[in-house]
């Protein structure tokens, strides 16, 4: 008997600790961004509302065909930003629209042929144009802002003239499922606007600012991690830059759609935030290149990183300040003035003239005895060199892009 | 007269060179790649047979709305790849079943309440359940693998709650959905499997190869640029590498669904491929800044760069060689021999040894007379170090990534 209980205990155990850790990463990823629970509950509240307006109203006493466009609206046209719902919301109604009444003029001009005649002429029409329009979704234009519209107009066109050839009311009936597709999306606007709206322009802000100071903090403890030997955490934070790509476009794209909001106006710049976003992941690669050096197998010696150490953290520290003040002027959305910025320009040019003046005194700091030293100081003037070019090209990568945010800024 | 045709003639002109240059970068996009003109045809295709069996076939003498169901699984679940289309077909597969049935039990569940308890019940199902769902898209397992299939039950879900409400054989209008759904399925698989199918699969392992060749062009090139002066086209290759990310993670996404197709087994590893990519983006990182120290402003005397180019120009090809032999053992689906590769990781390290040498023997060519000469001859070996160092970084980079291919070649 106990045997036999054994294993099954042993498997509820598994799968007790499983389901623990399963809760637990659920559990985190609620506490850690509490507006993923407030989004499920506001797609909850729209759902509720349209089911009860569905329930209430004498309109939808007849099939439930109409009343189902709300409800279905409302299911895909929620996403997690403003300007998510609003680009789903904009797409699904302009291209219901232009699909229904394309739809209802084709129709028209088949119901003039005879029986065969209309049949070839929907059949052709359907087979003609969602080809089209499938194919337009591969040109970029379309893809970043119509992709959404493009699906809609196919299934919206197909429905009415494959439903047309059965009822005779087509224009009543597309009436009738604007107003529930317009219902359905201002409910969802409502909802998404009013009760804690999540601003993909805002997201986007934050995140270059996050990702501006992720790199200054992990420039500073790259490079002090190399002279004092220690590992800090915060040293991967650039990890999170180079691929941040992806979520950047994304972001950038579903701004584009949202109204002026908070100090955003409207027609905001928000390509200028991608470019921003290039130009800091520039920076990441040469951090990548920078932390590799950092942890190559060849390293200095004491002696000779003790030599370099000053002006190496002179330059990195000088490099993420400069980093920190963009990104405080950003966060804050005023413009850094032209004298500081020339002033920090400045600065850290003379910080990279002092690297390169420590490279060429190293030398004079070793007397040199015999052969073996020669060498050994060559080998070590080598190493040293490993690790502050990638400091140097950092610096230079770190000045194009102060330019290019200069640029922002006047924008 | 001909002062009021001038502008319009003008803005036709400018129009009509607009469209002309619209209409080419179209007729470009479909030469380039005509699998999507395929692809549109066959969206059409599969429409215009959902269509005609809608008018032909006598079960749909009834309402309009069953039928709807097909036309509307063709035009959401057809996608370009044959993952996406089975991704998409099995979630809303498995996703209207559970939905509607859970939604079936609730109804029944309410049914037994009063008029009042029904209606608190079904809306309180409805809420919970929708805010459930949508808080559980943001878990990554459900984001990744059944992010469209949560949509689709949460839509099902709704529906079938809000309309029992009024019609009484749910179940019957149950089973006339999915089995049109099922319809809608099966044609969408079968013209996307059977015409001119687009494996994502085989899509990704060509994007994976490809990037290597690209990566190995770009690194001969780089360096033959530096040392020659010239300017290569292909010397940009790499950077298409830096942000493959998404397309690898989307393809890798939908190969898991597909089935075994031509040299793919099932349960393929394709998750080695998404490996395999990191490693290429690291190298492509590297990459990146070898590129940005050779395109520096400070640039080493051509003395210096004759001394150096022999031993760093065969480095470099013994590096892009090791990733051409990768990229075609790849190609052709064998695992490199460990021999051959372990020759060929002596091959590069005695390669990296010898632009080592050649480093640390560059003083003596020179012959020390002044002050001056030997301020001059440190700036040269520094510069000299500058477009070296990364290069023997990069071979690092490259050892790695034999390894870890390597270890995909064994899986």
């Amino acid at each position: 008997m106990e045997r036999e209980l054994s294993p099954a205990r042993q498997a509820w155990c598994a799968a007790r600790a499983k389901i623990a850790a399963c809760a637990e990463m659920v559990w985190r990823l609620g506490a850690d961004d509490p507006r993923k629970v407030v989004h499920g509950l506001k797609v909850g509240l729209a759902l509720a509302i349209v089911s009860h307006f569905y329930y209430l109203r004498p309109l939808y006493d007849g099939v439930g065909g109409a009343a189902m466009w709300a409800v279905m609206t409302v299911v895909v046209v929620f996403e997690f930003t403003v300007g998510g719902s609003l680009y789903k919301g904009l797409n699904r109604g302009a291209a219901t629209l232009t699909g229904g009444g394309l739809a209802i003029g084709v129709h028209w001009a088949a119901s003039k042929a005879g029986q065969t005649g209309e049949l070839v002429i929907l059949n052709g029409a359907v087979f003609i144009l969602a080809s089209l329009v499938t194919f337009s979704r591969f040109i970029p234009v379309i893809k970043t802002r119509f992709d959404y519209g493009a699906t809609i107009f196919i299934l919206t066109f197909s429905l009415v003239t494959v439903s047309g050839y059965r009822v005779d009311q087509l224009v009543n009936l597309a009436q009738q499922r604007l107003s529930t597709i317009a219902i359905g999306i201002s409910i969802c606007l409502i909802i998404c606007t009013l009760i804690c709206p999540v601003w993909a322009g805002t997201e986007l802000h934050l995140l270059i600012t996050s990702n501006m100071d992720k790199l200054a903090d992990s420039l500073d403890c790259c490079v002090e991690d190399y002279f004092t030997g220690k590992e800090d955490r915060r040293t991967g934070g650039y990890k999170s830059v180079l691929n941040s790509k992806a979520s950047e476009d994304s972001l950038g794209n579903l701004a584009v759609w949202e109204p002026a909001h908070g100090r955003f106006g409207f027609q905001f710049p928000w390509s200028q935030y991608q470019k921003i976003g290039a130009a800091l992941r520039n920076c990441a690669y040469c951090m990548e290149a920078l932390n590799a050096t950092s942890h190559s197998q060849i390293q200095a010696p004491e002696l000779m990183k003790k030599h370099l150490m000053d002006a190496c953290m002179k330059l990195s520290s000088k490099s993420s300040e400069i980093l920190r003040e963009l990104s405080s002027s950003i966060k804050s959305m005023r413009s850094t003035s032209s004298s500081s910025s020339a002033l920090m320009a400045k600065e850290i040019k003379e910080a990279v003239e002092e690297v390169k003046r420590t490279l060429s005194s190293l030398p004079s700091n070793y007397q040199l005895s015999n052969e073996e030293d020669v060498e050994m100081l060559y080998r070590v003037k080598k190493q040293s060199l490993m690790e502050s070019l990638p400091l140097v090209s950092f610096a230079f990568l770190l000045m194009e892009i102060s330019v290019k945010v200069d640029a922002v800024d006047k924008a």
